[in-house]
C-alpha cells in the first residue's frame, strides 16, 4: 500500500472501496484539506462515492462532557460488529491537530473498538468550527460509506452549536445524558432535546439504576409537555459500563429508521440534507476562492484595516468589496 | 413626522439623531429589509451612524425560557433611566412577523419600560436565524446609538446558537438563570457559561432566597473549576420582581467595562467585532446578490435538482456553480 499523492484519485478510491483503512484515512485527509488546489481532487473523490449510501445509517451521538459518549459508542460499536455490521466512528476531537495520514490516531479511549476488524475510528480536529463538527464531516461520511461501513457514528463535543450543525448531516441524533440531569431540563438543554430523536440516560448501573429510571421518566414527561401531540422522543436507559440496554438502543434505532423508510421521510430528509450540503459547499468554496485571488486579497486587507481603525463602517466596506468581486471576472 | 420612502436617507437619519422614535423604528425596518435594491440606502444609513458608539454599553441578556429575562430587563431598564441613561431594548421575538414601521410593536411584556420617555423597545423577528438573533441586529444597534441611546440591551431566546452569534455583537453577555438550575450545570449549559461574562440568579425572593444563594455558590465553584486561573465569572443574585439586586448588576457591569477600557481590551474587542461584522456582511451580500442574478438562479436551480435527485453529488455541483459565478462578470 503506497500513499497516493492525489494525482490518481481513481486508484485511491479503489483502495478505499476495497476496504483498506490506510487509504480511507488518506482520503479523509484529502477532503479535509483547505488548499484551493485540492478542490478538483476533492470533488472527484466525493463524486466517486455517490450511490453507495442507501444502506447506511448515520447517527450523531452528543451530550455533555462526562456523560460517557465514547464508552457508549465503543459498546454500541462492538455490539454492532458482533451483529455483522461494519462501523465507522468519526470523533470530533477539539484538541487534536491535523494528523496527516495516521490510521487510528491516538484515540486510546476506544481501546477494543479501535483494534476490531470491522471498525474504523477517525479523530478529526474541529479546526475553525467551534461547534465541534468539522467542515468536512459530510465528505468523510461519504468516504466511509464507500468503504462499506454501514453504520456511521459521529461523536460531537456537545457545546450547543455542534448539535445544530451535525443534525443536518445525520439520520438520527442521540443525546446521551446521566441520571439526575433531568433537573436542568428547563435550562438550555431544552433546545437540544427538541432536535434529539432519542435520549439515552447512561450510567444506569449499580446504585444509579433507580435514579436513571427516574430521570428517564422525567425526561419522557418533559418531552410530552414540550411537544404534545408530536412524535414522542424515545427515552432509554443504558449502561455503557455493563452493556445493559445497549442492544435495545440499536433495536430502537433500527425500528425508527424502518418506520421512516416506509413513510418516505428517510430519503426525503437525505435529499434535503444534500441540498443543504450543496449550499454550504458553495458558500465555503466561494469564500476560499475569493480569499485566494490576489487582487481581491489586497482590496479586502485594505477595507479590513479601514474597518478596524474605524474610518469606514463594516456595511459600506462590505458593499465596496462585493462590488469588486462581482464586476470583474477572474480566475 | 412623515414616513421616509428611502429616497432621503440623510433626512431620515437626522430624524433618528433628533430622537424621534418613529424615525428610529422606520430606520430599523429599512436595515432589516432583504431587498437587494435597499442595499445602497442601508449602507448609507449605517455609514452615517458611525463615530457615535464610543460611549455606549452593549449587553446581551440570555437564558432559558422562564428565567425571567424580560422582567429583569424591564427592572434594569427602569433603574437605568432613573440614573439618567437612555435605554434601547432589542428583543428578538421568535413569533412576531415583521411589523413594518410600528413603534413599540406588541411588547406588552415590558409595560412600564415601553411607556418610559427615555426607552425604546424594538421586537425583531428572528427571520431566517434560528439562533434568535436577527441578521441585522448590529445595524439596529448602530441606529439606536445614533439616536443617543447609551445602553443597548439585547434579549435573546437562549436556545444554544443565539449566544454564540450575539456574543460577537456585544460588550458583555449576561446569563440569567434561576435557583436550582445549578444541578444541570455539567450539562450543555457549560458551553454558555464559558462565554458569559456574568451570571445572574434571578427570582431570589421570598422562599427562594436560600436556594438562589446556594445556586450562586455552586455556579461560582463550577466556574472556578472550569477555568482555574482565568478571570472569574461574576455571579450575582437578583429579583426582577422585588428589584433587589438590580442596582448591583449595573454596578458590576460598569466596573467591568471601566476595567476593560483601562486595559484597552474594550476597544480592541469592538474593533474585532467590526471586522467580524464586515466578514458577515460580505458573505450575506454576496449570497443575496448572487441569488438575485437571473442567469445564476437558473444554474443554481438546475444544479440543486440534480443534487436532490441524486444524479450529482453536492461537492461537484457546488464546484460547477462557483465556476459559473467567478468566470463571468455580471451586474
Amino acid at each position: 500500500m503506497t500513499a497516493s499523492d492525489g494525482s490518481d484519485i481513481q486508484t485511491l478510491f479503489d483502495q478505499v472501496r476495497s476496504g483498506a483503512r490506510v487509504a480511507l484515512a488518506q482520503a479523509i485527509t484529502l477532503v479535509e484539506s483547505q488548499r484551493p488546489e485540492d478542490l478538483p481532487d476533492q470533488a472527484k473523490l466525493v463524486g466517486l462515492c455517490r450511490h453507495e449510501d442507501s444502506i447506511s445509517v448515520r447517527l450523531a451521538v452528543t451530550g455533555p462532557p462526562g456523560a460517557g459518549k465514547s464508552t457508549l459508542i465503543e459498546r454500541l460499536g462492538l455490539h454492532l460488529i458482533e451483529e455483522g455490521h461494519r462501523v465507522a466512528v468519526l470523533a470530533i476531537d477539539p484538541s487534536s491537530e491535523k494528523s496527516g495520514g495516521s490510521i487510528l490516531g491516538d484515540k486510546t479511549r476506544m481501546e477494543k473498538l479501535s483494534v476490531a476488524e470491522n471498525a474504523f475510528i477517525r479523530p478529526s480536529p474541529s479546526a475553525g468550527h467551534s461547534g465541534g463538527v468539522s467542515e468536512h464531516t459530510r465528505e468523510s461520511i461519504s468516504l466511509c460509506e464507500a468503504a462499506r461501513y454501514n453504520v456511521i457514528l459521529i461523536e460531537t463535543m456537545g457545546v450547543g452549536q455542534a448539535e445544530y450543525r451535525v443534525q443536518k448531516m445525520v439520520d438520527l441524533l442521540l443525546l446521551v445524558t446521566i441520571p439526575g440531569a433531568g433537573d436542568g431540563l428547563q435550562g438550555i438543554k431544552r433546545g437540544i432535546m427538541e432536535i434529539a430523536d432519542m435520549v439515552i440516560v447512561n450510567k444506569a448501573d449499580a446504585d444509579n439504576i433507580g435514579a436513571a429510571r427516574r430521570t428517564a421518566a422525567e425526561l419522557k414527561a418533559a418531552c410530552r409537555l414540550a411537544a404534545p401531540g408530536e412524535n414522542r422522543r424515545i427515552v432509554l436507559t443504558a449502561s455503557a459500563k455493563t452493556g445493559e440496554g445497549i442492544p435495545k438502543i440499536w433495536e430502537a434505532v433500527s425500528d425508527l429508521i424502518s418506520h421512516r423508510k416506509k413513510q418516505g421521510s428517510f430519503s426525503k430528509q437525505r435529499a434535503q440534507q444534500d441540498k443543504a450540503w450543496f449550499d454550504d459547499v458553495v458558500e465555503s468554496q466561494l469564500k476560499r476562492r475569493l480569499e485566494s485571488a490576489e487582487r481581491l486579497e489586497i482590496a479586502r486587507d485594505r477595507l479590513t484595516s479601514l474597518v478596524v481603525s474605524g474610518e469606514l463602517d463594516p456595511v459600506s466596506a462590505a458593499g465596496l468589496y462585493v462590488d469588486a468581486v462581482l464586476r470583474h471576472p477572474f480566475q
